[in-house]
């Protein structure tokens, strides 16, 4: 069956989710048109997914629609805003069936009513090449309340929110390379691989505080990340490996084999936030924050004690999917 | 030699543009912050190019990081809105020199530059597959006169800028479809096609009359784009064939063989603003707008008087470049 074109696959599955937001105009004008609220800033990210390079293209439809969205909504989060709206291009495969399609709509259409976010619009076009996904979120938060990655100081906590690797460990499951006996601690695994959590709650809490605490979202894995936060605020950080939290299934994965360990430090796609601040405003986002070091004048040092209590530089190993070595 | 990463590129090739707006942060953080200014609301319309389909392959990488931007500011100049900021996805075909995304960084620096609109942030991803970029734009305009494609009204006339065809038959004489004697008139259509003129400065001026006016980029060929405008509207047009502007260009062709009426009529990329509105409203627009047609009340229904006078119903035709047939 020949699939519908661009307009028509639009007026099918995406205008019904748009209508929800009058800003959209339905997706039948040149833009959307929508007004901030007073005294908010305008927050706005982006981030693209490409089949088989950022997902399996084999992976559910239902499962990268959510992933598109909440990749991006975490981003809002690390700033500590609200989202309000995203635009979504889609480069559908040109073999993709239409029934892929009206499963991806279907997916994000509900993703984007449980994050309470509206669709504003967006381009659908058809590519020869693999399917990729682009999305830019908008949210809005006081803009002297954002959550900067230049804000961290020496003396502040190192702080993270749930639990560290498991994503990592999730996509090995699934490429076949890590093995778990537990098929309960599989399933939570790779659920955790295929379903960002964006901490949406907490980064609006640690906003809402009115308190200097820098933030950003773990989507490359801890090794590298902080290591963006320390260049951005000139500073360095000293982590303690026996402190970073791990979910049971986690935990049983790193206690089977110490190489595990590979995953929780440097293994991408949790987005959890990583959080620098005072200890006493860092106590105050409650208990799905866990303190995991501390913040240093020496800019760029990033240490770790190891579980054996020995010191060590924990090194780069950020995730660069983009270098062809 | 092999290419650099992800974060290399970035910090490479776009952090120099972006640095010339505070709102970017630099391109460090997990978004861009800005304020709307008072009384303005916010625009913003996405639209996404795959090699091979929106743009040719062997294009110069300038041709494409221009056209990139321009037909996004165009949809921002049909809204009447002044464009504040882009947000860019590259995803670069892995096989691509670094020296071809040199030079559309560049380029697409100094385009932004050139309309006064800031780089805001982006993602560059590798692909596989063909080279694709996905931009989304933002900009302000007062919300109670931004151009709507639903406000047209029967005795409205029905106007645009700019002559119509040329981007059609340069992409035409491209493809060795069409050949054109003069090659000052060759330079010229092909021109068209590889450099969009988004309409800011007319699309601004229209929507500061505070009037009502229906407007919209012509980007998939008059034919086609009317309806939209017709369909939004609940109302029918009667165009005259022998009011749409040509170029010198354009007309020497439509002389020469009557056949290329079809690249004017029904050809896309032209960029032009389609616009309807009161007669005396339009004519406050000048010189670079032409009337040609009235807007009636019978509901899509898109006549047009032809050269010989007499009257005929306007094919569709529109573009619909996902449809595989």
């Amino acid at each position: 069956m020949q699939r519908s074109g661009e307009f028509e696959l639009i007026a099918r599955y995406f205008t019904p989710i748009a209508r929800r937001s009058a800003a959209s105009l339905g997706l039948t004008d040149d833009a959307a048109i929508f007004s901030q609220n007073p005294g908010q800033s305008c927050v706005v990210t982006c981030d693209a997914l490409v089949a088989d390079v950022h997902f399996r293209a084999i992976d559910a439809p239902e499962t990268i629609a959510r992933k598109v969205l909440r990749v991006n909504l975490s981003d809002i989060a690390a700033m500590g805003a609200r989202p309000t709206g995203v635009v979504l291009t889609c480069g559908y495969n040109r073999d993709l069936p239409e029934d892929w399609i009206v499963a991806f709509a279907r997916a994000f259409g509900e993703d984007c009513a449980h994050w309470q976010v509206d669709l504003l619009g967006g381009d659908t076009v058809s590519t020869p090449g693999p399917s990729f996904f682009s999305l830019t979120a908008m949210g809005e938060v006081p803009a002297e309340n954002a959550l900067r990655r230049d804000q961290a100081k020496p003396g502040d906590v190192v702080a993270v929110t749930g639990t560290l690797g498991d994503a990592a460990l999730g996509l090995a499951i699934l490429q076949d390379r890590v093995i778990i006996a537990d098929p309960a601690h599989q399933d939570f695994l790779t659920d955790r691989y295929w379903l960002p959590q964006p901490r949406l709650q907490i980064g609006l809490k640690a906003s809402s505080l009115g308190s200097r605490i820098a933030a950003m979202d773990i989507s490359d894995g801890l090794a590298g990340d902080i290591r963006k936060i320390t260049t951005a605020s000139n500073v360095g950080v000293i982590l303690d490996q026996a402190a970073i939290p791990l979910s049971a299934a986690g935990r049983a994965a790193t206690m089977q084999d110490a190489i595990t360990w590979q995953q929780v430090l440097a293994g991408g796609d949790d987005y959890e936030l990583l959080l620098c601040g005072d200890a006493d405003d860092i106590a105050r986002l409650g208990d799905d924050v866990t303190v995991i070091g501390t913040v240093t004048d020496q800019k760029d040092q990033v240490l770790i004690r190891g579980l054996d209590g020995k010191m060590a530089e924990l090194a780069k190993g950020g995730f660069d999917h983009f270098s062809k070595s």
